[in-house]
């Protein structure tokens, strides 16, 4: 069987339309078939047209989404989750029509382990909102995408964020998952225990998985310990090449980092003046060392060194709680203060993720293409992990530009691949990357194929993502 | 569909004389056939009968692999893969026949990527030769259970060891696989990139799989710096209760403790005969620090005050690499020690694990258990973790005493399992704990299931194991 043979059956308009009456009838108000609530669930915050789902319906409990989910597959109706909307490749949008379930009403914090480090909460609840939650028991959780996600849409597109380096991404965090499958049944992945060896890893096939095999309904994550002492520095470049080789010196000497951003010149100039900032404009790297008082500055001055041996100096420390917050704000409005940097213009946000050793040349080679095509981008990233991305500033109305942005993107992966990389570091898949999986992951794509078809053989859940079907592609 | 009905069609003798005849054809003496050479391959070190295969090959390449596994699925011959023989649930052993692959031979290095933190390697090398090969580079590999087992079948069964409180299990260790799957075709899940969010985990997937969806003939494994420095301690503790309790807050306060194990008094007795060496009788903690230097002081130094307030004291440091590595040989040896302490007998690892705050309780109530029923059994664990095994020492000639130690370990798992933890933290579930899993995780189960029937529909990778099948359970 090859990938590209998994067809959904379409719903007929007769089914799909008693889908949605029912669902009137049982949910009133909570069930929405308005044209601007509709389009805002099929949106996405890349070039990818909206596609609006025929009906949405907030969700408040896994009983209530398993309902849904039974009465969707009954009559073949695709059904696609969604939590804040803030994915970047299209996994929200309906290519198919269908019923769209907003879980942001699902947002209870169910329960914290302060002496295990864990805790359970629902899909709706979003990385702010837990962090101050547990910010009073001295615990915080590390993932920080850009957006302020839920963390049920965290765990489905795989995402990390400024503190992946040090402490992983969604996949190591999530102890367990509770999901509704396709067939509506609710089942539990994993337990509480820090490690287990039983079984098939069911939770790490649901992260990632962009609600293609089921729509999560809980999770349990682990938390850390604030840590005693925080430093946040930042630190400009005399040269792009300068700056990621600085990087690639810090993970190499064993550094415990907790965050290494870079931010590019075009980047630095953005959020200048988006954030009201006042960074040299030059390449730079936003720091960050978590530890003891000791510790902390024994990383620092480490790093230190190493800057100088690059090219970086000018150093700017940020002890006070505030002044870092204001730092990390910034760096994570860098999708915002792209947008504002030519107005009218769409942000298109892409990631590609390679080994460090190849962080600089990568880099460099991209910015150096874009200057060449004449594209408007800053570069920003994650560069500890060697995941960095290009943020296209693109006019949507000239056709030109746009296919240049497109083509530009292609090489961009291409050059990720061929670096032994990846097409993504953190995104996701969705609807828009599902064309480079295969130059990717070559025949894998196939065996990802049979998990799809034998959980989801009706090809119900958020089709047209990540594995690419013949209508939707 | 129910995990109980994927039945595998048996080999009929003519399809399965076939096969051996065409091996022997093709692989001369690298096909064994002899009865010793068989049962060695159907061994377990557990009380599970040996289940020979029909035949053992010594495959030294991918094709090799992909080549023995189409020719058994055109007759429906089941495969098992083979690395060292040292699992524990009966991973290896052949209910139904079959062709063993032993990839002891597949033990190439393929490549280091020091700047990256990375190596590409076969599956038969193991961990021992791994960090010898790496020591020069200033390299090292964490994982390490007792045995010196091969990294395709650490991989395969979720395996981790002493430092996976702080460096993690397999399923964290790995990038990326290639692997033989039922077809033939050999896949590559991944790629080097430290993170990526590209389709389905087929990674994790594949780890703890136990060779029940394919073969794994390469990895790509993360690789980490030798700490600038490293300290080691024994501190034996008056209650087992007090030495759990220092393990809880230890982890609780946020040390990043590179190792922390406990051995109850008779494993400490056990250690002291087999290892000759001269512990306090008493539950003990062995720990390691890593870190800088200053960083190392200071992590023992808390510990120390940790460890006063719980009634832990008289703390032996081992700083010389010789005595570190006499002390951590020695935990590894401890399987084999409490052998030696009833010989005759077979020792019986298990293992469970469980959240940290419930450790104490479930160690304490374990071993009143333990003494209660009359049985013998040290127990030791990867405490950080809340992960510990108990030995049981049986006479496997006393019909009562296995009994007995069944039941017993019945009841183990059970207690786990309501305090929320899991039947197995690193044995994996094989053949002898296939019985549990469906306590554990419920209807999960099923879609374990289909998983295996869609990517293994013939049940011809490793049958029996995990997903527990009609003929074999």
């Amino acid at each position: 069987m090859s990938a590209e043979t998994i067809r959904m059956a379409r719903p007929d308009g007769e089914g799909l339309a008693r889908v949605v009456a029912r669902l009137q009838d049982r949910f009133a108000e909570r069930c929405q078939t308005g044209a601007s609530i509709r389009e805002q669930h099929g949106n996405t915050t890349t070039w990818l047209e909206t596609l609006p789902p025929d009906a949405v319906v907030f969700a408040e409990t896994a009983e209530e989404v398993s309902e849904i989910v039974r009465l969707c597959a009954e009559h073949r109706v695709p059904v696609i989750p969604f939590g804040t909307g803030t994915s970047l490749e299209g996994q929200v949008n309906a290519p198919h029509g269908g019923v769209s379930i907003d879980v942001s009403r699902m947002n209870r914090i169910v329960a914290v382990h302060a002496e295990d480090l864990d805790c359970v909460i629902e899909p709706g609840v979003t990385r702010k909102q837990l962090n101050e939650y547990l910010r009073d028991q001295g615990l915080f959780f590390p993932i920080d995408p850009g957006a302020d996600a839920s963390l049920g849409g965290m765990a489905s597109t795989r995402a990390s964020g400024t503190n992946a380096v040090r402490y992983g991404t969604m996949k190591d965090v999530v102890l367990s998952l509770k999901a509704v499958m396709p067939d509506g049944r609710i089942i539990t992945t994993g337990t509480r225990a820090k490690k287990s060896s039983a079984g098939y890893d069911l939770t790490r096939l649901m992260i990632g998985a962009e609600g293609t095999l089921g729509i999560i309904t809980e999770l349990t994550l682990r938390l850390h310990g604030i840590p005693e002492a925080i430093t946040a520095g930042v630190c400009p470049f005399e040269t792009l090449e300068g700056a990621c080789n600085a990087v690639i010196a810090t993970i190499q000497s064993g550094i415990p980092v907790a965050r290494i951003e870079l931010l590019d010149e075009q980047q630095v100039k953005a959020c200048n003046a988006y954030s009201k900032l006042d960074m040299a404009e030059a390449p730079t790297l936003l720091l960050e060392f978590h530890g003891s008082e000791n510790g902390v500055r024994e990383q620092a001055e480490m790093f230190g060194e190493i800057a100088a041996e690059f090219g970086g100096g000018g150093f700017e420390w940020a002890r006070a709680p505030e002044d870092r917050t204001r730092l990390w704000q910034a760096r994570h409005d860098a999708y915002w203060a792209c947008v504002a940097l030519r107005p009218g213009s769409k942000a298109v946000a892409t990631d590609v993720c390679v080994p460090i050793s190849r962080l600089a040349e990568c880099i460099t080679e991209s910015r150096r293409d874009l200057d060449e095509t004449g594209l408007f981008g800053p570069i920003v990233g994650h560069v500890g992990d060697g995941n960095f991305h290009v943020a296209l500033l693109v006019n949507m109305d000239d056709p030109e530009e746009v296919a240049k942005a497109k083509a530009y993107m292609g090489r961009l992966v291409d050059r990720a691949i061929a670096m032994d990389g990846t097409c993504t570091g953190e995104h996701g898949i969705g609807h828009g990357k599902a064309k480079y999986l295969r130059a990717e992951l070559g025949d894998a794509v196939d065996f990802m194929a049979m998990v799809k078809q034998a959980i989801d053989p009706l090809d119900i859940m958020n089709p047209g993502k990540i594995i690419r079907d013949v209508v939707g592609s």
